[in-house]
């Protein structure tokens, strides 16, 4: 079975690395937002697929849900000491896969290329595949004015009120090599439980993404990211509250029109009434509700494909 | 009364750290070698500069000689498991200051600025200046091949026999600004114990800076790096044999001729026939022998001042 999944931060990695435990899967292509790649001091970050490749080769922070376990903090102390930002938490150990890619990406490889040295390197079984190679960058227009993702996801949690969402460079940019044959190849696709706005979009803004999930034939599931009607983490319902959406899994549902065929969400909530759906304990734990989340899902998109 | 010093790596700070405790500077200027400074992994990395700047400001390992007290290398760590390079240490409060120089000189700045405001941030009182803002880079002739500075000093341990230094980038290298009014005003100039052929002889090669050497009516003293006829650190005695250079005071007096005149030298080695000499217990290992070695500096330049 070929599975593809579309995945944003902590939680679609989470659901990522409950599926890399599932039976049956023999290829498993993680499809990842890079609308929130950015430059800081001069390091090309790329905090998704940063964490997706941490999450799958076991080495993520489980309790603060992003960087490195047992990371430490000797580079951001001194960085402070020389009057450098310190907004922005570099760890000591994550800082080498920046200066490593920023370097990489220097000598003219490609983000995928790199994020697949990466992944060999590290022994994950899973392809992680950059949504593009192109620069494609989140905007947010607020009432603070235009932000930058991380001006507004990490200097300013997420306070701003937010009035648009712009992916700069996603009208022009092409999927990276492999994505649009994932899509097309796979017998389930899976938009995993990220923020639909911030972290799905970017990726549905590159247009030959969106092209292939409507024309595949496999189903697409999205999981979604509401439990107990509240996002895990991060700003989602604030977001469509502010975007003036109900908080809901109708609404959730309705903003993935002719996209999604089915969708997975939390037992603690309504259900969308427009499409197929299922309900089950979403909140992803430890491993074991991560790997019953993506077990459900399989099994949901088999009878979908019944 | 004024003082300028050029320096190089860690036997220069050594000395410099002495001036700067030593009675009577009113200011003292340390002129920097940055023939050393090269790009790894996509940082500016100016070595002799940063080892003054962690002497100056007592951040510096006294143990190993070079980087921070107490430094850590979770960012080599990680690193290596990423495939990448690790001939280079760079530890985790050490990448702050390449990072923050790197993203400093993206914008714009020249090294000279980003000195100057480190040094400030760190409250350094002396001022250290690189020898120059536009870049020049120390090159060996080996048995080898040809090799950078660092791949020649670092990665290949100093290893390869040399037959040849050259100074890319100096002849037409303008000193930085406050380099030759330093020069011009001190009431005493001293060639610190660094090793003369690679860490003296680039700022030499910037031609005003020799020039103003050259023309200064102040004292001009070189302390040999020369303890008990062989260098504390560094390959200068074996560097010289390679040359066809006695390894003696007397070779590095004629090395200085026209620059210099005088020497401060060990009491245990032969001091240079040619001009006047001081002979002194030159080692420095605690701050004691630092202050030690620069207040006999001081007196005897001003021997010669008359």
């Amino acid at each position: 079975m070929k599975v593809a999944v579309l995945t944003g931060g902590v939680g679609g990695a989470k659901f990522v690395l409950g599926l890399q435990h599932c039976a049956g899967i023999e290829r498993l292509t993680a499809i990842v937002n890079t609308g929130d790649d950015f430059r800081h001091l001069g390091l090309h970050i790329s905090p998704d697929i940063d964490t997706l490749l941490y999450t799958l080769s076991g080495q993520s922070d489980a309790v603060q849900g992003w960087g490195r376990a047992g990371e430490r903090w000797a580079f951001m102390a001194a960085l402070k000491a020389l009057g450098g930002p310190d907004w922005f938490n570099l760890g000591d150990g994550d800082l080498a896969l920046h200066v490593w890619r920023s370097d990489q990406l220097r000598q003219g490889k490609t983000p995928s290329a790199i994020t697949t040295e990466i992944a060999e390197c590290w022994g994950i079984g899973a392809t992680i595949l950059p949504m593009s190679d192109d620069p494609v960058a989140t905007w947010l227009d607020t009432d603070e004015g235009s932000l930058a993702f991380q001006n507004y996801f990490v200097e300013r949690q997420c306070r701003p009120v937010v009035g648009k969402i712009r992916f700069e460079g996603a009208a022009g940019a092409k999927p990276a090599p492999g994505v649009v044959a994932a899509i097309e190849e796979a017998d389930m696709v899976f938009i995993a439980p990220s923020n639909p706005y911030l972290s799905v979009d970017p990726l549905l803004a590159v247009r030959d993404i969106a092209t292939a999930l409507r024309n595949t034939a496999a189903p697409v599931i999205a999981i979604s990211p509401l439990v107990g009607g509240k996002a895990v983490k991060g700003p989602t319902t604030k977001l469509m509250s502010e975007l003036g959406i109900d908080p809901d899994n109708r609404a959730i549902a309705a903003h993935y029109e002719g996209i999604i065929d089915g969708m997975i969400h939390d037992a603690g909530d309504a259900g969308p009434a427009s499409l197929p759906a299922c309900a089950t304990a979403t909140l992803m734990s430890d491993l074991s509700d991560k790997i019953r989340v993506a077990q459900a899902a399989c099994d949901f998109a088999r009878t979908l494909a019944g």
